[in-house]
């Protein structure tokens, strides 16, 4: 290029990329660096979210004055081009290009001429990739909004059908308490709605716009950023340049949203285990969601529960890694950064089809022909009420019995360990004991004790806001309903 | 206890507890159980939290008729009695009795007798913890608030002395272009102010009350929960009483924010550590933030920094501990919960102790003499400008210029390229390049290319919301003025 | 110190510590400062290796002739002294002198004067923390070591006692195959041997000497380093100054190890914990490794399993905190490293409690009037066998039978499947089944058949290396009883 | 199959596996969970192992006449082609047979007939796949041993031209001492030399045969395991089946030793990254392991090291994923297994491309023309020096001295930091102070002292094992020399 000129017939300095990347280098990449560099085989899922923020800037340049609108309408003609192309499959992807980024403005070059090279004015990959990633992070966390939304409402429909179905509550997988099968299942309707709130939090600060950051200090044309933010959606501009281009915190906060959220899928795939395993014997999940062995005739294995419970460590591990990534960095953009991605696409991934899937496992699909959902769970109530028979649960209803009899509470909680000790000896129940040796433990108890020992009459009384007798489930389901509607 | 009565003089079940937790138990825990599984020797930090609840859980009982007002004034007394003795020292914390809720009640019991025993009516340890360290932490968030406020306000006062100091922004650690070091320092205020937003957010989910759900299932008196929340300026009440025992999310997701605050601080760290390096000269610390070598009689080296660094991982830590302890636990509340609190406490404490001297080695602290602050960091800027004249920092600026001309963006890349490979060559900066050569790069160069190449004329191009022009700087310092009163 | 003498009459530089670091400070550590750098509260434990490797410091130097033999001398009494003040508990630990290494020296020199002041010749703290942190733990994994073989050895001694009791074997938490619950428990002891192993190839590279790599680059004393590994047995000296004081690789390896022992304590916890639920009532452990419960009289909680389950996230907390600490630090020493420490104490002190406790829990503890162990785990072996029986846990045996005939392996397979169909919907088990219907499968199943399908059978057939049939069994246990003799 | 027959012409139940798992299941997986339950498309790349493994284990089978010498010709004959057909891309690849093992038995089946469904018989997918794994991450180990060798070579060919180049050494990132640079390289040779070390460890511990362990409790065909481990070159056979199918400490280990190896690689990363940054300028790397910037025309980044710095956080995520996998994992064999694949694989691929191209970017590679070594690392030598004649980093050395004249080593630290501050003041270096003024911190410090005070000279002074003297470095160069020869 000994005599450059603005008017020279234009050619493509991308065209040229894998000879070296500009004229500053003297050899090109080898191929292992280039496969260890190069980012393009992952992050062209990214192509929409590149073309629909390239063409936000071109408009903001063209009504600036930065570019004319002949320029404009050349890069919209181009980018609805290959729009078409990477739709129909026929785009080119190279290697040697590195990024979704390159790939596309080199390709826009090729179809536009000087339009294409005037699309980079004022703006850095560095910016740009981060704009991206937002964009399109943004629509996947309103897809997982929707799947949070439908695993909540799955739990819900099978809830509405069990509220008087009782399995025994457990702490320390002791039998504790008896509680309604629809009450257990809404403690999880509590945890994906706060994953929900925390995902909008999340979002709030991925809908901001880095573009305009340029490299790492601002550029010098006169952007009009706000109208970009506009155009794209967004809620606001990141305030300082620097920060804009080397801030991966959206990308960190999602993961550990994610992660609480697998978390939780975690501790419901450990009941779904538990509860199938023959000794308990509370619910099935449908034969589609489970497989058998290779070498055992008789096995149905819960594989997606436990699969999901596993996948708890891949996002976890993802969360690990893109902290170990950021610590300890200096300002502002580093190639590091570019680590971000394939957790992050990961984490999306693992969520959603874990999501989507425990919906269905949970209240099955919709049969066409009926309009009615199918093949969710079954529950075997006979099998949880029979276990709820054991293990005194009940005793502390026989304790609240005597504290409203007068007995302080701590006196009362002794002296039921006492008859829990009688009963336990005996190998019987609490409501087996006959009424004088109950009496011989405390004067005040009267034969209504065995309705308070009852199971129902055990669950009836916990009518406090959140507890589980009936009526209060139904007023929880009546209002998960209105909020889910 | 063969003939229990309502009536019978009273003794504190308690009291014996190192003997059998009740009569169902056969044998007292050895020694080494008790240390493995006692946690009144950390817990008892939460004393404070755990009176207030108990005193806000007794005035709803007695509103509510469940125990009397007398039994009210009692514990009350006795409450009172108990927070003199602990804040003078003199209450006697004992392993036997396990954790900071049993000793208070025992010793509550002790003082006050039945009414004493009568506090535990429809609650359990399991949603009492929760509540207590609910409680806790709220307080400690508004502590965290105060100190990145704090931090963003020494951060904001020497970037205001420093709006003009120029030193080469980073990308890669390569020289990029010349940056306010004012803009450098806001680049962390943002980071701060999204951990301050964070920890809001933090807060809205932990502020909520699970006093109620008792063991797991509710209870069977009738507690108003609305009235404890109000009593204790918390935002709503669990609404189911299995999440509320077992729900942890609220200690992980703190966790994560501050692994995030941490990760900014370990950024921060990292860039003071290198500009002190003598290479580098851009910054020192004063004195107290340093140490000395037992060996090398001339180091004095950026303990603080360093150590903060460090610190990352001990947080990071905490927060991966966390989320392995919920993994795959079934509901509703098991003792693996318990080891919820060290790494949180720890959290803290390294959260709270960090922002502290960080604020007060960048900004120092007043002289109570003058009134001033003294003791912050001192900036060499002759150092930072001295650096920024390397690596050719204005590259970018004469491809603006061309693009001025107009030439596409990509070719005044390309162009520059081989000037500054020109230049390199000869061993000079662009600037010191005759115009005649650089017109051989492209005709339309005039003589007004310096003005555009000088460090000042880059950062006074750089003029768009965000960028690093000083008078962008300075419309986000008086911003940031305005949010930090 | 403006005529500094050799003969002067000594001070000591380390009392004016709090005052300055060294004559280049010109302000003292603020009392925040000083609490946030300072390692004494908790690096104090490492006295005895800090004595320990200053005496074989001293005693090589004068060997060496670097020192005098009355200067030997003085600091072996000065450190007999120390000694003695520490073991009583009258040691002033101070936080102005930092850490352990300042304090023990300051006293040292308030004792014995210049003799003191020669110990630090030829070492700087950077090698010599890192080479009281290696003897420490080299003592602490023999510790270990010796845990792990009591663990194994309660494992072999309840796993005598049950080579015929049979459970059933799980896979997916599904009915798999009946296995002997000596079996069961040698899968425990695999895994605690390998973590023997493990930790015996940490101890190879903990057990090196750094010492003489003085602050980074070596010394210019004609130190011999062989002589001082041999005093404190190590078994080599690091052979790269840089590396000597910068390596942590150790405390990684070790809490990874560390971390790997406690998810096989997990993996027990949490089967004691599902084999003692209601459903399951496959084992009890003795009550002094429960708790009860403050609100529900019946319950006997699991607590010790559950904590250890617990636990496994607090040492996997310190071993991605190690990690983070350690990512892209630059050589040599930097602060950072101090944050190794208490990471490293908290894992040794929970993995060694938790080994001792599990130990005990499992195998019980001696009587002393009998001499016999009393106190471990109590086996429900009825529980057990009637749980084996459901699931058609023999399934595979009928297979196997078929393939004896003749049948492939995935024909036998299908045709079992089509079996236990039958036995499910007719509600009863393989063996209930008449032979006729079984023939009607495969008409070469005979009458023999039903031997094949009991437990016994059933365990008895899988008579190979590794296999569960009760001799195989008998044989591992030998060879463990030999190897753990 | 109401009347299935031994000799009835044989169906391949695989075929119609996309139907029903077996009889028993009364539907097919749906599309969405094949997809997330299969693990063919990541699992194939096993299928060398899994031929290799069937064929040992066919042997077997023939040797004890459990299958016929025909079907073990059919199997040898089937496996051939089936290898024919993967290494030519022509096999095709199922996601209805889930996994690598199903789809090559299912073709060999298709190829053999009968002889096919012998092959599975003793054993178990769950057995097969542990194999599997461990005979494939045995190879990569060793491919990792060869590139560990690489590594070290590079260095220690980088460090044989470098053995009198003084750069600062640095403690804190501030100037120490002076050291040669390639002592500073030897500091990563022996971390990776640490690293083969543990390779190795680990090896012994995946090299170890699980086959024979069937399902979970063994199998009931007399297999000979001993034969198939020595055919397959394993050192041992697993003891325990229970443990054998269950185990994944070998993969938890390896990862985390893999981690350990990317923390190494960070920090050298990390200083490769401050020694290119301009105010160092210490190295530069070949511009092929650099990019440059889409804005800036002046960059050349140290994108490698940056990016390898950042994979260290990939492999620490998977080292918390498995971990997180594994945790609370009751025995034996469960489905989350499944997700140890995917974190194990990327561990092997990232280790090994950053060992491959990290030995190159320091050593480069052969140029077959003058069969000499070219592209590595350039040193700049006087850059180095400049640093290391900043920052007093021979103070030590002055200390060193004034010992040596009778000094007790805390006082001659004192003087010297005396020395340094009036330096400090003055502006200049130890050595720019004349002798008279130098004399009047200690009259004993006679002209011989400058000698002391040079680069050169304390350099040279630290002639210990394991120091910076060249004399020293030259004996660590030439043993590790005769290591990796």
């Amino acid at each position: 290029m000994s005599t450059p000129q603005a008017s020279s017939p234009s050619h493509n300095q991308l065209d040229s990329k894998s000879e070296a990347w500009s004229a500053l280098f003297s050899e090109p990449m080898s191929d292992l660096v280039k496969r260890y560099t190069s980012s393009v085989f992952f992050d062209k899922r990214l192509w929409q979210a590149d073309i629909q923020g390239s063409l936000a800037h071109a408009q903001m340049l063209s009504a600036q004055n930065i570019i004319g609108a002949q320029d404009l309408a050349s890069i919209e003609q181009g980018m609805a081009q290959i729009t078409s192309e990477i739709e129909a499959g026929s785009f080119e992807w190279k290697l040697d290009l590195e990024d979704v980024h390159l790939n596309i403005e080199a390709r826009l070059t090729q179809l536009v001429g000087d339009a294409g090279k005037r699309l980079h004015t004022g703006r850095s990959r560095n910016d740009q990739v981060a704009t991206d990633v937002r964009l399109w992070l943004r629509g996947e966390i309103d897809l997982i909004e929707g799947l949070l939304g439908e695993l909540q409402l799955s739990l819900v429909e099978v809830a509405e059908k069990n509220v008087e179905v009782i399995l025994p509550g457990f702490t320390h997988l002791q039998v504790a308490q008896p509680v309604s099968f629809a009450h257990h299942l809404l403690a999880y309707v509590e945890m994906f709605k706060r994953d929900a709130e925390r995902m909008l939090d999340v979002r709030k600060r991925v809908n901001v716009l880095p573009l305009g950051s340029a490299a790492l200090a601002g550029t010098t044309y006169p952007l009009d950023r706000e109208r970009v933010a506009q155009t794209l959606g967004m809620e606001g501009v990141s305030q300082n340049s620097l920060d804009g281009v080397s801030d991966r915190d959206f990308a960190i906060e999602f993961t550990a949203a994610a992660s609480l959220c697998m978390v939780h899928i975690s501790r419901l795939s450990e009941e779904l285990i538990i509860w199938m395993s023959q000794n308990f014997g509370f619910v099935r999940i449908a034969d589609r969601f489970t497989t058998g062995s290779s070498i055992m005739p008789q096995k149905k294995n819960p594989d997606v529960p436990e699969l999901a419970r596993g996948k708890t460590g891949r996002v976890v591990g993802h969360l690990m890694g893109l902290i170990t990534l950021m610590k300890g960095q200096p300002l502002a953009y580093n190639k590091d950064n570019q680590e971000d991605k394939e957790p992050l696409f990961d984490t999306v991934d693992t969520l959603k089809d874990t999501l989507r899937i425990f919906a269905e496992m949970i209240g099955g699909q919709v049969n066409p022909a009926t309009g009615a959902k199918e093949g969710g769970i079954t529950v075997n109530a006979d099998n949880m009420r029979a276990a709820a028979l054991k293990g005194y649960a009940t005793a502390t209803d026989l304790a609240d019995y005597l504290v409203k009899k007068g007995l302080p509470f701590r006196d009362a909680h002794e002296t039921v360990a006492h008859a829990v000790k009688l009963a336990t000896q005996k190998g019987v129940d609490l409501t087996e004991l006959p009424l004088a040796e109950l009496q011989a433990f405390n004067p005040n108890i009267d034969a209504d004790v065995f309705e308070a020992l009852s199971l129902e009459g055990s669950l009836n009384a916990r009518n406090t806001l959140g507890g589980t007798a009936p009526v209060q489930v139904r007023a929880q389901l009546a209002k998960h309903r209105v909020r889910l509607a």
